[in-house]
């Protein structure tokens, strides 16, 4: 079903069991898959491809046990430009995904979070709530992005990755914080970054690593807990 | 398709192309999103909300390699009162899911498997069959739960933890054992947990470690493999 | 909608809302789930079950950023006699699932990737492209199978573990290579192997492992990063 007050734009071409609300807007050459489903507030530009059975656009939802209730302040989804969507996603509300952006198959990605241009999001990546993700960043295979946490530009993060923001694991009420990678550092697969800790420019964190305190500009690390290899 | 012997209660909002097999039983002001499959054999409770492209009451297949072959004795798939089941979720028959739980986006539970009162299921977690898990639980983005695994109540497992039951990884044909977790312990991000071994009550297991043996009550782990920090 | 023109065998049972394209061939006896997707150039065999809401078929995508451009040379996706796929799956074109394979829910197959017979790919499993995995291999849930990577027949591979084919982590534009599995090899859970290594005849890689080089036939390595259990 297509609403009546959706704005669909020009060469649009829609699969089937497509499902638009009202306070949809998709701009021109356009493409969705079937059994997609668009949520009011989404706002979708040109030349962008969605593929079958995804979810753009829904609310946050949460249960008596959250200690983090859903900001619903922010509501729109806003897609770009250039965006390509993979099949069996899930998108929230209240996020930016910036020109050229590539989002892949079964990934989802919360609200409040803005993702740079050309960035790439794998298949299977999930991102929480409250992140930047800068521009020309590659996040691969199966990663997992926690909240709060900021992503600088040509960040490679690697597939598997692990990240976290709550150093008392649920049982303080504090202000969470995720890592700082910043600009051009590379993550290798299957690292785990613990909360608050900041990898410095061009760091390199190898595979396996864990780490637990702050890596500096141009610093390999490697092991557990990780280490510089100088060191 | 909604079939006609399924009993559906008072104010329920379906979405489009759901489809409700027969022998399906749903309670009242329940929220049922589009592209919904709700198989033979469900039982859902009031206020439960079950967001878009969500499979309910899957049975268990198998192939020829398979040791185990499932157990398809317990067919009911039981939602309690106030569960929030979100999109692109895979359920199968046979589990208990009890008041007020939250299933993330993208997870999947096999059958045989209790989840207690209030617990939260994260985004792309994985439950495999027979396993039980307690009231108030946490289990964060990505999490991996092994069959035959307890976890207690008030648990806390991070992102992308990894559990496993087979100590002899398909050599040999031995009973399974999954990990007990006990209650209020804390596990890390992408921390590993081996057959068998038992975390002791409001033990912590710090992010990537890899547990080899069992842990002491209140006891708190680090390193692979890991050990006690006053060790 | 079915397209007129593809071939569809005896005993087929469609669910509802199946898209079925144009140059799409089913054998007979198959189950096709709720709101499948299957898109032109798929071949499925005889006694074949596609179980809701997942996508055959796909082709690759990718973004300006991308290093390496999707192939679309091989455009069939091939699905043997009797291979069990489950829910929520996503499989590209250009791939051959061999006869009694089973595919679990929320798993995705990329292009250019053949699997071999009676082998099992578990839930969540992603899959890169250019990766050939033998027969009666067990890829268990979760685990991320990089591309251009070799496992052969008979290989254990638990939950959770993570591959990786390029050691400069998108800097350079080098052949990447995935890990050589040799036969009968087993990895714990979470393990990570890096770029190229090599895992021996009936080699055995610990739960947690971090796997920097290559592994003697039968050897047992554990650790981070892993060392023989005899050095």
């Amino acid at each position: 079903m297509i609403h009546n007050k959706a704005v669909i734009g020009g060469n649009v071409k829609l699969g089937e069991h497509v499902i638009i609300e009202e306070n949809v807007r998709i701009g021109d050459n356009v493409v969705i898959g079937n059994h997609v489903v668009i949520k009011s507030g989404t706002r979708i530009g040109d030349n962008v491809t969605v593929e079958d059975l995804s979810v753009l656009g829904k609310l946050p939802a949460s249960n008596n046990k959250m200690a983090r209730k859903p900001n619903l302040s922010a509501p729109l989804l806003e897609i770009h430009d250039q965006v390509t969507i993979g099949c069996n996603t899930v998108l929230y509300s209240g996020s930016v995904i910036c020109q050229g952006v590539f989002i892949g198959d079964l990934a989802s990605i919360r609200e409040n979070v803005k993702i740079g241009e050309e960035s790439i999001v794998g298949r299977n990546v999930m991102v929480e709530t409250n992140t930047e993700i800068g521009k020309r960043v590659t996040v691969q295979t199966g990663t997992y992005i926690t909240a709060d946490m900021v992503i600088e530009d040509e960040v490679f993060i690697g597939p598997c990755c692990s990240t976290s923001n709550d150093k008392y694991m649920g049982r303080r009420n504090y202000p969470h914080k995720g890592p700082i990678i910043k600009k051009g550092a590379r993550i290798g697969n299957n690292a785990t970054l613990l909360p608050g800790i900041v990898i410095g420019i061009g760091g390199v964190v190898g595979a396996g690593a864990v780490v637990t305190k702050d890596v500096l500009d141009y610093k390999v690390v490697v092991g557990n807990p990780a280490r510089a290899l100088d060191e």
